[in-house]
């Protein structure tokens, strides 16, 4: 899989993209991932990538112009899949989109920034918007190196044995539930009894059963969708 | 504010921290944020913070030990308003959590990490526990960064003239409509001319529609919570 991220503050993907999953998946090479700085694309004299918004009000605007010569050139040399615009106003991105996304070859995340994107980018180039929530960042690269990490942790071979994708939240639509571990005491609370029996098939209504208490309390949205797909 | 980061993997909070806008609030003391790495805390003689899960099943769990010797030396210097832990199966972070957080003076996040954190930290030193949405990250390292930036552009001064909180998406319930800057024509597409007409009046109307039209189409959910409170 090849990844290209297109920023105008291309500092703020500095690290997360290195280290843990991610980092090992690109050193074995399971995914390729280009870091692309606006600026570099920009005709401007003074390499500007963002202007004033039509209409006025406060928040710069990114044009068109820079981010049209850099995904035109990528597109030039290959095929892409999808090319994503992560912005506030976008469609919840969920592990669905994460699980699709996995199995496709090439993908452009461009990030939003400052007040948003020229639309007629919008209009012609991006192919779908995703959102992480609802609140406000600075910019859309935290969101666009959290897709790509749920996308890269999903590739074959990237996770260790100490991770599983299958068993995780959301693979299932219910949240996990509570997990210990070592001492069995720890400053007089005690591990629940039935996770130390041994007795698999407790164990595993133990868990499914915690699994639907706690997506019933915090995710009552979560657990409807859960009930009527049974 | 002092916000306090503790991770089992702090490299991933390296870089977006330093940048931008949380970046020049921490150069201009507005912000103070520290990270812990968990290891440091582990009295384990090779500095262990994760161990298997009782129960048996996939995925590391993060040992109460270290979580608990970090959080509790720095409960020593001064009192906290919320000890927050990213994990998926919290409830969504949305901007009036940001909002709220922004006026607290000491807080304190968790990252989880590998399969989760030992339930015994979870019931006795958390207050909170948010999610950045429905999808399986490495950790949560990218979403306590997430949490942090909209917390700190929040803050008095945070944002320069070229930003703007109070109009961001979100603050009023709805999607950010269509935006729009030079070149007037870009390839052939033209910026709509109510834009251009300098009629501030029909400027607010029009962005009031495409941002009505917005979240109708792309969150239903939303469009029908701004009309009931309308």
């Amino acid at each position: 899989m090849r990844i290209d991220i297109i920023s105008a503050v291309p500092q703020l993907l500095e690290g997360p993209l290195n280290y843990s999953i991610v980092g090992k998946a690109r050193e074995e090479g399971l995914v390729d991932i280009y870091i692309h700085d606006l600026r570099n694309y920009s005709t401007d004299n003074h390499n500007k990538v963002d202007d004033y918004p039509y209409g006025g009000g406060a928040g710069m605007v990114l044009t068109p112009q820079p981010i049209f010569s850099c995904i035109e050139e990528l597109q030039d040399q290959r095929e892409y899949d999808e090319i994503i615009l992560t912005t506030p106003s976008g469609t919840p991105f969920e592990q669905k989109k994460a699980n699709a996304l996995s199995v496709k070859k090439n993908l452009i995340f461009l990030c939003g920034h400052y007040k948003g994107v020229d639309q007629r980018v919008r209009d012609t180039l991006i192919t779908k918007e995703y959102s992480i929530g609802d609140f406000v960042l600075s910019g859309g690269e935290l969101p666009a190196m959290a897709m790509v990490d749920s996308i890269v942790r999903l590739l074959p071979g990237a996770l260790g044995d100490s991770e599983s994708a299958l068993t995780d939240s959301f693979q299932n639509d219910l949240l996990e539930g509570a997990v210990y571990t070592r001492p069995a005491v720890f400053k007089g609370m005690e591990v629940p009894k039935v996770l130390r029996s041994g007795d698999h098939q407790k164990v595993k209504e133990w868990r499914l059963k915690q699994s639907l208490k706690r997506t019933q309390e915090v995710r009552p949205d979560l657990y409807k969708k859960f009930r009527n797909e049974q």
